[in-house]
């Protein structure tokens, strides 16, 4: 613990004392040194962005949210994305080990393995990944690598709301998306419906295409078409269930912000969803860059189920995303000119206050 | 063309004249102007890479490597390096575009498409990345993406010596890996029968393990074993033939140079390789980072054969790998302390010549 | 210019067939194509750059600056920061050239040189960089470096607004800094005054602070008064000219944007001041990144004047800031918890419209 | 410390119960844990760079360096290079933070602060920085502002061999400099002559020059001479002492390396002296960074001697170089096409031994 702040040095404050001490090669192999420094860097900085995490969730768990508090939320969110993008950088570092520098001490973990770090998982939890969706290595689940104090500790944390799903409950909130007789979702709805229409007769009646292109053309179409039907259908309680996280309604309000967001009451929550689509994807590069180094590193090498660490991790990247909803909307989007007018009514309430008496602000 | 060098400036040097006239928007979208510098950027940067492989194939095309020219290599090797990093990084700008912003000229294409760089077409197939490798799109081949006139060229590409070739033919020649009756590969074999014998009785003996431990590291050093008895069964012909693109005297050379990488005659040879597997992930990196970027643009958008263009680019990132060979080595190092120590006369021979007479040099 | 839509290729598309043809090496040096290539790199992204300022100046130039547009503001500005973070980086591969090979083709150059980039000249300009706050090289304006016809260019380009001014302009119309009876400038000069005094008691009270710490303190407290007296008698038309290019109500309007950020009319435009340090910050970086490299390249290597690049560019690393003012605010900034509370009527107008009916639009 | 490794966990191996206990902020500042855990994160890899620095020292005050350990030099200087770009970028994070935010816990540090850090101030000593080279602050050396106890370990620290001085001893020993009746410095003085010699007559010669253009040519040509000068006569004993700080025989092999690097002996030295050359800028652009960082957060906030912190930063990114010289001899190079031949036996002693029987060994 720092002194009193009256002798306060730049190594008391910041716990060198202590800090610096925790490092403690188990071999004689000069790599080890820079293996424990880049974990324990990555601990630390995992330590920041659950702490950022908890001023993020603590806004969405709140029953409203406050407009000035999602300037705390940007802030965080981009606090993250800067240190994810280290993260993925610091991976470099790693790769100045050469795999038979990595042999030397290889043998000193035995049964300790990265897959143990629980801040990682803490992590993976709270922003949404859950277990069923989790793919297993070696044929099991990730929790039977984990000492039983910390599996208690996180079924504990999984109990507890995650981002992903307190985000939903935020959009699914969103004034807007109907009123004062508006609906976005049926005037959405038609501007598809015609957009459709537009497209295949431009197909059907260009004289410059030829045969094959049209029907090239024609079928992206109609796979188009198939998707948004099912989105439709489902809507009416009709399609086969998509694999949607987020309630209808959540959905809706975030097509909605992507849509319009020019709109001054959404200019931020549009910035909100941008950031977490940056964390999702920060978290699948840093995965992957991760399988590529152990690739590097183990070769083809087995765990006793006879996955190869490689294939484990490469997958999980493609798998263990938890704001695929909002990729998973690019799908929906229409283009600006086919965007129904927003009614005047609706669209004054996106504004700010202080253009009311604009003059005598002047 | 730059004028006479007595009138040079930086602007008729660098051709800006003609450079900066060569964007060409076809929409009045604000986003398709980076767009285009973008991949205008790619392009230039792809013209390097090629230029800077001309100069690497060249000296490994030539009959005998001179010491001299592996200088050369490195140079050209990291300079690819550093290119690709920045190409990677370069994707972050794309993403200052959001999905509405692109679909605003996303029109303009039809069948014009990124399938169709030729520039990186011809570096796929200069690495050494073969066609009957390639996974297809919607189904089919990416030549059919191709105009014919660019198909032809490429196949005359084709049939020029790759990359990857070229080093396993030098890697072949390397002279120590057999010398004087000093066989690597034999010594090799021994030193890992003695070595899995030894882990085999250390984990029986080991009276701390409890017994399911103990069977996960039994199963695990079976597993290994299992694959050093493929390696060494397909050395004598009689094992199925492992995946290596290598030949088997390449393989044996550049384990040799991975585990005596100290000897002098080897630390320039072992960064080859070593720079080798960095342009290799890069290039996976590369793919999957664009799949990322593909993915949040156009969700899952499909193409006519039903094929998304997330899981075509994610796909190519694991299966279109070309120094495949040089990570599985990994698999089938030895610790430092169970290598066979070189005979004198062999260690004698990767040394400089200088210190034959260090007396009078000094 | 692209084929018609019809026919249009990647390679058309992107006028490949021109844009690959502009690099024509003037020597054999193999390092010359890189050399080339990557200064065309610097010249498409900046062409894109000016492009993006564009937009941003369009936007401030406008009488008043509409809400919907700061997010394209926002836009641009974060794709310039990204390009520039780019382009610092990208400087790491001029560094894969050493000083022998630069030397192999140094020769062809004779009196062009990046000098002469106008594209970089205009973005100067634009950004508002002026001539007489340049430093010279070689005792010698820029501008002698120019060709004839690029001088008179640039001229021209000196007669329009340049962006730091625009800023100015729209910052000094800001509303609520003088509003209903409230005025911020006075609340702020009150709080200053009250914190500075609280600040010198507390020092004199402490009885465990050394004697010579004391005087420190006092010391810095001083320095502190000092300045603040400066910037207070400077309102009055009292002070010494501070070296401030923004007009005092903007200036004040900068402060209140930074101290009242989370207000929501406020957020948005305390991105743009961060954006527009970023974006100085990085040409800073740029210019510093920039000099090293010529250091290492050339030495001390001099130009007829005696002077040396390296010293030029660092030189002006630290004289050509554009945005200083900015950078200047956060010696003024007083800690939240002594900030003058807003008045109600303020604070509501600072708010969305949207909650005046939250009930009927939940 | 780790528990006995057939209990170890990721947790116990990496100290993660102390280090992550390490994080005490004394304040309610929400950005106080990113500060530390920054600062953190800095010492943690400095401790690394110390790491690796000694075994790159430990290489280099070895009596002979062995060929072998230049590629553990190489791999340390290539690592410290790594980790140096990962602490410029690190700073990006700090600039997540707004001063207005640093201002709600900046009155917690009292007297503490980062020129404290007892890590870096060793680096520093240890890579050779001088103590009467140093810049004050406030001008007051560094050293006022370290405990007592600091202070003495930084005094036993600079008692020992410096590593630029270890690597100006290691150059001076490096043979072929002279070497059976070659001598590298006259052959290389006598080029430079005639060189200029032919340089001059070029430009008395050249019909197409204007008269002003050739005035600027010899002007700069007679700058050049009067360097070279300036080197030979210091080389016997008569010019004014130049500021460098390598001894004469170091400073030659180090341009001999330079000239010569393709050939075999010389390539991994090469590889070395860019290394240093690195590491230098990247020490130098992390300072400059740091400056714009403190600017941004500070303004023109005084010390108790008025300096400003930027200010101070900014003038140690320029004078605290250690690695100059290096840079330096940039100055003197000459092209490829003007080296002087190495006599044949010069050129077979910098080869490998392999190549003399090269029929056996194939």
């Amino acid at each position: 613990m720092p002194k009193k702040p009256a002798d306060l040095t730049y190594k008391s404050y910041l716990g060198l004392a202590d800090l610096l001490k925790t490092q403690h090669p188990l071999s004689e192999a000069h790599d080890e040194m820079m293996f424990i420094v880049l974990h324990q860097a990555y601990e630390l900085w995992f330590k920041l962005i659950l702490f950022e995490l908890d001023r993020v969730q603590k806004v969405f768990g709140a029953k409203t949210v406050a407009d000035a508090d999602l300037r705390l939320v940007l802030a965080s969110m981009s606090r993250i994305v800067n240190v994810m993008q280290l993260l993925v950088r610091q991976l470099d570092i790693m790769e100045t080990m050469t795999p038979l520098d990595f042999l030397d001490f290889r043998g000193v973990f035995r049964s300790a393995s990265g897959f143990q770090s629980m801040q990682f998982r803490e992590l993976e939890v709270r922003l949404g990944l859950k277990s069923d969706e989790r793919i297993g290595y070696d044929g099991k689940s990730f929790e039977n690598f984990l000492p039983e104090e910390d599996r208690a500790e996180l079924h504990r944390i999984m109990k507890k709301p995650a981002l992903v799903d307190q985000v939903g409950a935020w959009l699914a909130r969103t004034p807007f998306v109907e009123m004062g007789g508006f609906s976005f979702w049926k005037a959405y709805r038609k501007a598809v419906v015609d957009m459709i229409e537009n497209d295949r007769e431009a197909i059907l009646k260009s004289k410059r295409m030829p045969a094959s292109a049209r029907e090239t053309e024609l079928t992206k179409l109609k796979n188009m078409q198939a998707q948004f039907d099912q989105l439709f259908l489902e809507g009416e309680g009709k399609g086969e269930a998509l694999p949607w996280r987020f309630s209808k309604p959540a959905l809706h309000a975030a097509l909605f912000i992507n849509l319009y967001r020019d709109q001054p009451a959404l200019q931020v929550p549009f910035q909100v969803l941008n950031g977490l689509m940056d964390i999702d994807e920060l978290f699948a590069l840093w995965r992957y860059r991760h399988a590529l180094m152990v690739q590097r590193m183990l070769g083809t090498k087995m765990g006793s189920g006879g996955s190869t660490g490689h294939d484990y991790l490469a997958a999980t990247a493609s798998k263990h995303r938890i704001f695929k909803d909002l990729f998973g909307l690019s799908t929906f989007l229409i283009p600006r000119s086919k965007l129904p007018k927003l009614p005047r009514q609706v669209e004054e309430r996106m504004g700010f206050r202080y253009w009311d008496k604009a003059d005598d602000a002047a």
